[in-house]
């Protein structure tokens, strides 16, 4: 099975992940993370990342009708194309706190400004947490000071640590491409590890590097990149009334500027979705209660639209994911899935294997022996390939099982 | 808040539930339920419905495109409008099957009609149970032997046994009722207690009643009360390969016809719908690790489609349902389904309230007590009311919790 999406690190363009260094791998990127005292146990709950020259920031808002205060705070911003920093405070989503909601959001700006000596419009704000209770600014406010005191080259985990909610790990990517004779880097962060089914953004995830774009391929490219892998992960289902992607280019690489018109653009684009497919596949194997990733291609669909229907509806089915984590390769389950998703599918046509061994032809079993697709369902990551014998549509997507556990983190307050 | 969906049993209309007597409570109708060793430890797992007399039968199939053998034998019946009886299993599906399996159903037809002396397009055939295995068709021949010989009056609660799965209690409701100066009976039995979010049909039921009804008002009211009762609840958002729903009318009652043009014909769709929504009702309180049923009316919608959109969305979001389990009145998260939906909603307008106390006023939080909204979450039933002022559209689900038992039960084989 592909992972990575399909994606191949391409040797040529000598692309070279670094293991230390997430947001702040490129260079003019400084970052923070430190306590203030929303989470227990004086856990980082306050990131903060900054470029020291006014960068070209590209932007992705969740699509929930429901967003959240520094949503609703940071798409005006989305608008200038230019920022300097993201404020960011875990334990609080500030989501359906009304106009106090935004008022707070705007002083998270504003104080985060005066002290980095900006305007507060360079300012985005992100929050993650509980909904429906309003920050303790108090302790917002103290925590942005110690954080701006604390900026650093090598802050950049302990900001990832502080955008953490039911998260055991901090996710972070960082790497090197070489483009034409200069040296490139990208760095990221990024949240899990519930509420996550992101449509057109997910989660929080800020994108750092010190290329050089045009604000329009940016723009596209952040889309772009989102599209092939954040939009293809899903633990639960659910789209958080605070997703938002933030991609900060601050061009001190000094390279020729990538457009749509550089011959190059592409090594720039490959380069940036490794990055982000890392972070995506660090939020779905840390998701609540993961114990299982697992691929699902469809193919030989009437159009990547059906295609895209059907390994939802399979992705998200609780019986399927309850089986996964059962380690049961109950595949009746996933044919009834198909069944249901909406997709004009014919039964007797179908095929479907396991991390490539057949399981079903034309809607009917296989001879395969259930002991083997046993030992595929027992590891940690596999892929389920379904073809539809219809068309030429197809679509990948990751999901991962359900477990008890998942219930127990989300049934507590 | 109204339980049965809002309908009100009416004391004028003289409808009397009976405590005994599932599908036999209608004169003319045999029931069995046997053992013949398809479950293990000789648990009831074939069940047979007899009417003494050909009795008109109106069908609901399920809407998944991945259609269980039965499903499909049984369809080619629902043409002719007219059967003896229906011969249902447990503990096998007979689902994925190919021809072997449409093969085995049309036996099971054709070994009950020799029995019974009618023809095989006379008997309906459902099974319930794992998918993707071929039916053991020794056992099951002589099962239906077996059921035949015991075929009684007395045979209701046997019959609803057998058609169990992880069903915990057996689900049967029966009333009379009285129209002009004939007395009329309705009985019926049904099963959960997995894969239960029913389009169109739902899970396996039958309904038996003696009553007299023109074919084309049997077929409609049938499909009106599936809409209103069956077609409104949701364990786990999983529509079966299998969803099957039979109503059988003998005409033995001797009642003027009930047809479309009879002034009494509301009496009848009334009560044949509290038997409906007894039986529905019972599959979620028997739902798979269910603790707790949560009624959710949408109102203020654009229309009733979006209303049934948003009320969707809450009462099929893990986190909702999460939130559900552990009692925790965790509005944030059905504020963030809302938004997620689809509909196209204005946060600053929705009202939320939780068994008729506020707790979202314009999309923020009211003054009231977490305390308060503790106690009624604590209560085996309660009620979500969404007010989206958008204009007239409502719609009234009923959905359940997620627990940790759901996926104990749903990871093993």
């Amino acid at each position: 099975m592909g992972s990575n999406f399909g994606i191949n690190p391409m040797k040529e363009e000598s692309i070279e992940f670094i293991k230390s260094g997430g947001v702040t791998a490129p260079r003019g990127f400084l970052a923070a993370g430190v306590s203030c005292g929303i989470k227990p146990r004086k856990q980082n709950d306050l990131a903060l990342v900054v470029s020291q020259q006014l960068a070209d920031v590209a932007a992705v808002f969740t699509q929930n009708r429901v967003k959240a205060a520094p949503v609703l705070v940071s798409m005006k911003r989305a608008a200038k194309g230019k920022a300097r920093a993201v404020v960011i405070n875990s334990g609080n989503a500030n989501a359906c706190t009304g106009q106090r909601g935004i008022e707070d959001a705007e002083q998270m700006a504003a104080v985060t400004a005066s002290l980095l000596g900006c305007s507060p419009d360079e300012v985005y704000v992100c929050s993650t947490g509980r909904i429906g209770v309003y920050l303790p600014m108090k302790k917002i406010i103290k925590g942005i000071e110690k954080a701006c005191k604390a900026l650093n080259v090598e802050g950049y985990s302990d900001a990832a640590e502080a955008i953490m909610t039911t998260d055991t790990v901090p996710k972070q990517a960082a790497l090197k491409v070489k483009i034409e004779d200069k040296e490139i880097f990208i760095g990221g962060m990024a949240k899990g590890a519930g509420m996550i089914s992101p449509k057109l953004a997910t989660t929080l995830g800020v994108i750092t590097t010190d290329a050089l774009l045009s604000p329009e391929y940016l723009n596209w490219v952040l889309r772009c990149c989102v599209q092939e892998t954040f939009n293809r992960i899903s633990v639960d289902g659910e789209t958080s009334t605070n997703d938002t992607i933030l991609l900060f280019s601050n061009g001190m690489a000094k390279n020729t500027i990538i457009s749509s018109e550089n011959p190059h653009k592409g090594i720039f684009k490959n380069a940036l979705r490794l990055v982000m497919d890392r972070l995506a596949r660090a939020v779905l194997e840390d998701g609540e209660g993961v114990t299982k990733v697992v691929e699902i291609l469809v193919q030989g669909a009437a159009s990547d639209k059906e295609a895209e229907v059907v390994a939802r509806a399979v992705g998200n089915s609780l019986l399927v994911k309850c089986s996964w984590n059962g380690e049961d390769p109950n595949w009746g389950r996933i044919l009834c899935a198909i069944g249901y998703s909406g997709a004009d599918v014919d039964q007797s046509k179908i095929d479907l294997f396991y991390s490539g061994t057949q399981v079903v032809s034309s809607g009917v079993k296989t001879e395969v022996k259930i002991n083997r697709l046993r030992k595929i369902v027992k590891m940690p990551m596999f892929s389920i390939l379904i073809d539809l014998h219809k068309g030429e549509g197809q679509y990948r997507f990751l999901s991962t099982d359900l477990s008890e556990r998942y219930v127990r983190i989300n049934k507590g307050e």
